[in-house]
This record gives C-alpha cells, structure tokens and sequence, in this order.
C-alpha cells in the first residue's frame, strides 16, 4: 500500500512508518480496553510531547513552543519573506479516548515532514507542524482553548488561569510538565492551515467515501447548569415534600433529548457530565450540575434551540433552583475554497472521489480559520466511533488521508 | 429546663451538659454550613471517637472495642448475673449530614450515664452505651453494617472486606484510625437496647408532639444499578445513532418517582447515587451507575415495588444493556412491647403524650432487635429535615428525649 498511496510525482509518504508512529504513541497513556486517556497536562502528556520534539529534531525541524505549551515544528522554506504554511491538530485525547482522534493530524503531518526531508523536497514556504495544547476541553473547559488564544478568541491570561475539577490551574499543570515555552501564543503568521482527522460521524463509511473535504465545522454552544433542591433523607422524606435535584436533572434530560429530536436530523444535543451531590445512596439528592452541548450547522436554528433550552430549565419542577451559564458560543465557520480546491485536486489524484462534508465536531481550524486560510480532510472512522476506546480507523484510509494532505500541501506552497 | 426536665424522683439530666456535648463534638468534621462530614473510620470519626472515650473513661464506665471498632462503654450492675441494658446509636454521618442525626442516641446516652454515675445511682443490670460503628453506609455499603454482624445478618469478614467508592477496604480504614479491637463482634448477651434519635420525617413537628414511641422500622431494599451504552462523539453522532447511558438513567429516574406514586402516600423511592462515564461534556455517556432506594412499611407492597423495579429496568430504551444487584434487603422490624410501654411510661411522667410512630429509615436497632428487645424514642427536628447540614433539633427536645430514655432504662431494669 505504501508504495502506492502518497506518490505525488517523486515524493511518496510511508504509510507502513506512519502506521508504527501511531501504534507507538499510543502506548502513552494506552488503557486496557486499547484506547488512551491522555489528559492534557497529564504525565502521559508530557511523555508523548518529548517523542514529538525528537522525532521532528530528528528531521531537522526546529522545535518552538508557545507559553501555553502548543508546539511548532519547522522546516525551512525557499522564499524566506514567505509566511510557514502550518499541518495542526492534537495529541491529547478524551478521559476515555481512541488512537486517532487528533493524533493522525499531528502524525500524519509528521509523516508528511518526514516525506519532505528524506526526499530533499524543497517547499516555497516554511511548512510548520502544530500541536495545539488542550484541544479536547474535557480537563480544561473550554475545547481548542490554545488555537482559540493564537486565533485572539481568548487572551492567554485566560488560558492560563483555567481550572480543572481538582482545583489545578492551566498554568501549575503547564509548568509541572515542563511546557511554557517563550514564544507568545499568536506571535506566529501562517499562510495556511490544514488538518487531517478522522470523521468521527457515520457518514463517509456508510457512502464507502475515503476522503472528505471539509467545507466547515456547524455552529455549537456550551452550557453550564446548576439545579438546586433540598437534601432529605431517603426513608423519612414523604414523596410530596421533596425537592429532589436528580429529578429535576431527569426531566431536563429527557426535554433536552426531545429538543434535538424537534431539529431533526442535524440538530445534535448531548448532557455529557452531570454530578449529583452529595451523591449518596440514602440522601435525596440535593444539588446536580450538568453540561449542555447543542450544536447545528445553522447560526439561526441553534439560536432558537438555544432559547428551547432556556425554556426547559425554567420550567422544571417547583422548588428546584436553577442557574445557567451559557461558557462557550462557536458560530458556524465557513472553510477556505482556495484549500478546499486543493484538498479535492489531490483527492483525485489519488484516485479517490471526495466528498465534501461539515464538521460535526469542533476542531482547532475552527479557530485558526479565523486569522488564515484553513481547511481539513476527513477519513473514515469505524462505526462513526469516536471519543471512545474503541475508536478505530484503517491504515489505508489514515494513509490516503496523509497522501491528499500532502498533495494539498505542495499545491498550496504553488497557490499561495 | 434542666431543672425541670429527666427529674426522676432525685436523679434528672443535665440538659446544658447535654447540649454542649452534641455542640463539642460538633467541631469534629464540621461544615462551613454548620453540618457535619464525619464518614466512618474516617480521621474525623477517631477524632469523636477519642473524645467518646475520654468521656466515658471519666465517669469509669469501661470501654471496650470490638473487631469492626465498635465501642462498649458500660457502668457496672449490682447484679453480676444480669446482661447489660444497652444505649447505642452512631456518631459517623452522612457526607453532608447534620450535627443530630446518631450524635444524641450517643450523646443523649452518655447523658444517661453521666446521671447514674453523678448520683450514685446503681441499676441491677449494667448499663451499656454503644457508639456502632458505620451506620450510615454512605463510605462502606450497607448501613448498619455492624450492628448487622452483631446481630449475626452477616460475618465479621464481610465486613472488614467492604471498600468504598476510592477502593480502600473498611479493614484497612479501621486499622488506619486504630480502632481495631480484641472483642468478638456479636460477643456480648444484651438484655435490651434503646435508641434516641431525630425522626427524620415531618410527623411530630406537624402534630405538636415531642416524643415519638418507635414501633418499628419500615422495610427496605437497596438495588445497585449499571446501565451500558455506547460513547460517542457529541459532536458527530446522530441522535438517532445513539445509545445514550445517561439519558436511558433519567428514563429510570423518572419511571422510579412514579412507582413511589403508585404506592402513595407509605412508599418512597430515592436514586442517590449516580456516576456518569466518561462524564466528559462532548462524549455521549457510555455508562451510567445508580442506586436505588425502595420502602414500604409493608413486606408485600415493597415486593411489588421491586417487581416494577425491575419491570421499569428491562423496559429502558433499545441498546442500553443492564445489570442490576440487590445489595441489601430488610424485612419491616417491629419493635418490643415491652420497651415500648416503659417509653409511653416515661414520656407521661415527663409530662408528654406520646406518639406511636413508624420509623421511615433504617437503624442499628432494627438489627439489634434480632437478638435483644429493642425499641426507639423519636424526638423533632425541624421541617423534617435530615441528611443535610441544616438538620435541626431544639435542645429542650433533644433533653426531653433523653429523659424519656433515662426513664425507660430504669423501668427495663426493674422489669426485665
């Protein structure tokens, strides 16, 4: 396979050593159902950071790092008043996460340098590798918290100043792994950004599609709930007297689940954390926070579902109090056609036929989107799995993705 | 009122000394909000328990401890032949639990004690006050678990191989605070055991009344349950793709709440307890553990309850896999005849018309009734209120109590 996918006249990528890159990562952070959990800022973090640096090092790629930990590794351009033309994506994953999640965006550029070195191929532009720090949002709310700081969505201080539920700030975690770098997170121009993902939706596998051209990412808002009732105890609190948290949280769960349903098919809902305190089998519960993700690849509809949710949670039962802070609003972003023309060129010479899909997920080139022309390629996942052990994807597909990235690449070194 | 109140002919309590000891000890895991988080063979819990000891040890009653730490305080008899009257309540709570709820059927007790002991008063029986180790069961599950081996529901090794929700076993917790002692649990003939407590329920404070004579524990199932979905990206997964653990646990939620309405107004029903996996704001749960709390003051009605239990369970939505365990299961207790006329007598000579009252929640007397006549004195608290850091008593209740007690145990042990 890999003497056929990737060969863009005389520069081919690896698909056999592509694949070992990623079997050997995942070893960082590996759980015993085959996935990883490797939390941003974690340990296990820090341990695949230092294989990254040395095997761009390696290449001669020189390795910079931002104060908030997102890692740039370059190889020089031709033309050096040219901005770097930037492949990003990340290495952490989900509490529960798979192997590809991100991970072939960053490997896959790898291989992608690595291409480009061996072969002596020598790009117009500097090409510049990313990992954005804690794109997944699951220790540090919110996701693609770094690319959103580069893009001037957030200034670093609020990075910095993040919190996970243990209490621990962005920056004690950043500074206990060793990962604040000089460089000031935005300081760098890029002249593109692609990236490289699995779908993590159903689609391209149940349409046999290998490569999707990425058109843009639907529009999504996070939401923080507190419901507030009465504590009491479980054997002597009559039925009528109670104020019971769970069950307020039971009722918006289900008015949230039907909310999606009202939008359908593209409207997606989901209460992916609820806690309930104090959390203990003969106390009726007293206190539930929960999360609300709502996401549409309309600005309008999502709007309007959000105002359903406001009604849900004003309309709970009597007695429970209710708090809502609406912590994060993503208007749906629109991808560059220039790239997007590239992605499917090289598609086609691949022999694939692309097919051109949105984002169900939010990604970092949502965010850089917003400062330079992005795009990003999709292949399949099986099952649509995704933020989940077992996540999987086939050597073939995550090579044929790398080989298009290439291609869009070296186009884009020639469009740009 | 300390005057007034436990006069019986020349001994009487001390309702001051009383209310400063509950207000002492009170310090002892105490909550920014004025409750008590006090989790068995916790550091907390030795830190009461020495201070128990201290108290008892100075007024010589003997303590003695046995294998699962539970503490035997006893004031001797004239008669060397008889067992010991015994007092015995908890002085571990919930993790946010009040300053009444256990501490005042010990410290009520030691009360008792202090008043036989200061007045030279000499029973026949001696007279034991017993502070049972992990009657809430909110640490190590079930409750009343030592009261339990005491009265033979389960072996001693049962008990020191439970572990809570951190993994770490109740032997190794009791070792830690070091109160693993020589006697056998069990060990000890009772020839009768009384225990003060907050009712927990809204009854006495509705009608007026302050003293409630216990004649019985309702009964009660516990069930642990796991739904299994499937995780999936929030983003990405259709909602029609999903199987959703959390939204197939609120179905349960709610199913739950209306089984306890179709057996109103005895029945309740609680879910407590619930962990969500990942529980992570963009993956959809893949799995969801709850608890289940079922009671009726009647064997045959709770029957039915766990019949639609797990009617309501196998009903849950298509792809939701499910595991269910009965944890605990305890018949509906009646209390002894006996005791409970020498309360009625004791409250009337206090001045009180009594209550009879059924008891909403479990107690370590509804174990020791298994071995020994037993019986229970209710006093208010205010709204109901329980298991919760507002959890309120009045201290001329909490005296009033305490001399019916004082009473009964002197009536017991002229009668027995």
């Amino acid at each position: 396979m890999s003497e056929i996918i990737g060969h863009t006249g005389n520069v081919a990528i690896d698909s056999q050593r592509l694949w070992a890159s990623i079997m050997d990562t995942a070893r960082f952070g590996a759980t015993p159902k085959g996935g990883i959990r490797r939390l941003t800022l974690s340990e296990e973090d820090r341990a695949v950071r230092d294989w990254f640096r040395d095997a761009c090092e390696a290449i001669g790629a020189g390795v910079e790092i931002d104060e908030l930990g997102t890692m740039y590794a370059t190889l020089p351009g031709t033309d050096p008043a040219l901005p770097p033309i930037a492949i990003g994506s990340h290495l952490d994953t989900q509490p529960t996460g798979g192997k590809f999640d991100g991970v072939i965006g960053v490997l896959g550029g790898l291989e992608v340098l690595r291409t480009l070195a061996e072969t002596g191929t020598r790009t117009r532009h500097p090409v510049t590798l990313i990992n954005w720090t804690n794109e997944e949002g699951s220790r540090f709310a919110p996701a693609m918290l770094c690319s959103g700081v580069f893009a001037g969505a957030f200034p670093a201080d609020f990075a910095l100043s993040r919190t996970d539920r243990d209490g621990i700030t962005f920056a004690d975690a950043l500074d206990a792994i060793g990962y604040r770098g000089p460089l000031r997170a935005g300081a760098k121009t890029l002249a593109a950004h692609f990236e490289l993902h699995i779908e993590q939706g159903p689609i391209l596998e149940a349409e046999e599609k290998t490569i999707g051209a990425v058109t843009g990412v639907q529009a999504m808002r996070w939401f923080e709930v507190t419901l507030t009732g009465n504590e009491g105890h479980a054997g002597a609190t009559p039925m009528r007297l109670r104020q019971d948290a769970l069950v307020a949280g039971a009722h918006a769960i289900l008015a949230i689940e039907r909310l999606a349903a009202e939008h359908a098919p593209d409207a997606v809902a989901t209460v992916g954390l609820l806690e309930c305190r104090p959390n203990s089998r003969n106390v009726v519960p007293g206190e539930v926070f929960l999360t609300v993700d709502l996401r549409h690849p309309s600005d309008a509809v999502l709007e309007v579902m959000e105002q359903s949710l406001r009604h849900i949670l004003a309309s709970l039962p009597a007695g429970i109090g209710v708090t809502v802070d609406k912590v994060w609003d993503n208007p749906a972003v629109p991808f560059d056609a220039r790239l997007l023309d590239a992605i499917r060129a090289g598609a086609r010479a691949e022999g694939f036929t692309p097919r051109d899909i949105v984002s169900g997920a939010g990604h970092d080139s949502a965010y850089t989107a917003r400062v330079c022309p992005s795009a990003m390629i999709f292949v399949p996942c099986a099952g649509g799995l995704s933020h989940n052990e077992a996540e999987s994807a086939t050597q073939h597909d995550v090579a044929a993705g790398t080989a298009v990235l290439l291609r869009a690449v070296l186009e884009a070194d020639r469009l740009l």
